[in-house]
């Protein structure tokens, strides 16, 4: 039972909850347990009309049942409960020298539907984050343009305003498993991936209202005002079709660690096209080239070449629970779970397997089912208590559907790192512990 | 020049960036203040290619542009911006004698798009918040049942589950507005309002996996694990749709304060029926007439009789910016924006008047429009400095138009609390000072 007992640092969904002795005990049969738990459960029956249902007689009532709870905005702002504490964004140690330019993971295993908190929200900084005053943040628009302008929040904030919900994923998510690295668990094999809900303006409407150079604007270049002075480069299809300069995430502005006061929005780009501290849009008749775009978030082939400006992040899926570092305690029903996405438009459909991908049966897709955002899917599966292998497979509006690792394997071989949407594999072993493996 | 530099307490959204000094500077026309504000922006244009564009020389580089920031993962669970902190939800004070039994307003003056962040949620407890361990709480399902059963936390994670977007509104939201009493904000006539994504179970599945009576079954009550023992009376039509068993919210577990670890999500129905901290379920044939259902949330007409069980929140809309304490700097366009809603599905039209109810232009709603869930409607006013009266209608896919307060009034006289969806209207005066008026 060792397996059983201990306790990790990741929530073991979906048996997060009950302790070591009632596991014990649920497993070993101990019906007591579970007539101790409906006693707990009828203390509610104190009526008169309860007892003449001949409910179980009160044992114990506890203190919240009795005494006066605590007041309201008791806070301020509201926090999780204190039994949650340990479902936090983690770094991964060692990735980076400095954790101001490093990566902090979102805790996928132990989330439901398809909003991130904002408090559990990924991270990833090149020169660390900053809380800027929005009060002296401002935005220069510029370049081929008739007018260039340098906007204030306030000014920004009059604006025709948009609300939209899309997912963010860093173009190195998953990025370790091009090698034979099998992380341990979806946080840091996926954690690099959120979906929020985003109010801004359109960067289209910010161009027309400098008066941008139709003819020979081609390309529009992002600039953070972080230290990094990140830049990216974005085609000026993109920037008219659904980008957008958001000053608000998940209904308030946006928190200082994903760019507070503004940051871009680039739906079905890679993360990092989504600059943070935005302080500067240039439009341009080329690409811009910069330092970040040259060296970094490019693709190594098997030839030794590097393939530039592949950003838009393609169909994929994972399933969130149950996933390694998990266990399932006993046989029966679980709930399959998992989130599917593409930086093409909408996910049409998500199958799953579990049987490494012999056999395949189609989740269900939770509404709603947005354009470049995640979904949450679900499906019933009845554990008989041997080794399964669980994948999940989507499929987008373009028909497109998400490779297997080995076929993303013969066209970019194994040095690659960003832009990996392999299908992912977990296998749960006979004991009910969930692990990552790569089937072929 | 007063109303224009005094700091309230609420944000003064679209104008809530720019400090004092530099709002005076912008009104009396001082263009040298954008002018350093160019420059400040301008400290981006480093390289010889932007100085070949003619950018502004470098005047000032922040400390942000230079130095390496925060590291990741810095706060462990994150926080808004430290220039957020006055955007809080906030008790009415006075409302009632104990602040365990009283309400916290969602601050919608500040807020963007349709999700609540779980932090600023309104509370209203009946007797006080607990943070319940999830290890030692059950739900009962009972009554009129062929098996009664208690389940645990992990018990009910294991079945089918589903994730929604639904609004939440208290009953008594926009109660004091039934007299004339004004109250000044958008927080406090309508801030007992809420949206997010909830996770959790079908009532249906429990009520199916406990063998419920279908001939004799008409009726659930739902009881609380507080000290107050809250319970209210659901027909069996509502329960079998779309009533959920949630654990989770916005992505999380759900906040204490929310009811954690588990709550009734009943879309549609008045906020009181979403029982907190839920530890029974219990069928009957008939209304269960409890001391929540008698006494309280019951609609006092003018003929001095009590109408009980009108739970469903009918169609209702509101302007959040412009509000009630927020003013407008100067002439010229302004995004007009809000939030409807209606219990009985979709909203199909909200309509915007700028003069008090005369003529009506149709406002954009921003995706996704799903059932019994918020949606964010936005519309362009050019205000042209003279005095306005602002108003949002919102009309259901059932064909309802919400109404005008003194329609109301006719049916239900001025000694009301609970269940008032009428029209609200915001005054713009001359100075650009908004406040809450009554347009009948």
């Amino acid at each position: 039972m060792a397996q059983v007992v201990r306790t990790g640092r990741l929530r073991r969904a979906p048996e997060g909850f009950l302790d070591a002795e009632a596991i014990v005990a649920v497993q070993s049969g101990r019906r007591d347990f579970l007539r101790r738990a409906f006693a707990f459960a009828a203390a509610a029956a104190t009526t008169q009309a309860a007892a003449a249902d001949g409910e179980a007689a009160i044992l114990e009532l506890p203190e919240h049942s009795k005494a006066l709870g605590q007041p309201v905005a008791a806070r301020g702002y509201g926090l999780p409960s204190q039994f949650e504490k340990n479902l936090q964004r983690r770094e991964s140690p060692g990735l980076t020298r400095v954790s101001g330019a490093s990566v902090s993971f979102t805790p996928l295993q132990g989330l439901f539907g398809i909003i991130t908190p904002s408090g559990l929200h990924f991270e990833r900084h090149h020169q660390g984050w900053w809380d800027i005053d929005p009060s002296r943040h401002r935005l220069m628009v510029m370049g081929l343009v008739r007018e260039p302008r340098v906007y204030t929040m306030d000014d920004l904030m009059r604006l025709p305003a948009v609300s939209r919900m899309h997912f963010i994923e860093c173009g190195a998510n998953t990025g370790m498993e091009w090698g034979n690295v099998a992380v341990p668990t979806v946080q840091y094999t996926h954690g690099m991936l959120a979906c929020c809900e985003y109010t801004g303006v359109l960067l289209s409407t910010l161009l027309e209202h400098c008066g941008f150079d139709r003819a020979r604007g081609k390309y529009v270049l992002a600039e953070g005002a972080d230290g990094s002075g990140l830049t990216r480069t974005i085609a000026i299809e993109r920037a008219l079709d659904d980008v957008m300069v958001a000053w608000a995430m998940n209904g308030e502005m946006l928190r200082p660690e994903n760019g507070y006061p503004l940051r871009l929005v680039a739906p079905g780009l890679q993360g990092v096209s989504w600059v943070k501290w935005l302080r500067r849009i240039k439009v341009g008749d080329e690409p811009f080239g910069t330092k970040d775009e040259v060296l970094h978030y490019v693709d190594l082939m098997p030839d030794g070449t590097l393939r530039q400006y592949t950003s838009i992040q393609e169909c994929k899926s994972v399933i969130t629970s149950p996933s390694g570092g998990q266990f399932l305690l006993d046989k029966g029903y679980y709930n399959v779970t998992g989130l599917a996405w593409s930086g093409r438009g909408r996910v049409k459909r998500v199958d799953v397997s579990f049987d490494g991908g012999r056999n395949w049966r189609t989740a269900t897709i939770e509404q709603p089912v947005l354009p470049k955002c995640l979904v949450r899917f679900n499906i019933g599966w009845a554990w008989d208590g041997r080794p399964a292998i669980l994948q999940s497979r989507a499929i987008d509006q373009t028909g497109y559907v998400q490779p297997k690792i080995n076929q993303l394997r013969e066209v970019r071989g194994t040095r690659s790192i960003y832009h990996n949407n392999a299908i992912q594999s977990w296998k749960v072993d006979g004991s009910g512990e969930v692990s990552n493996v790569q089937v072929y």
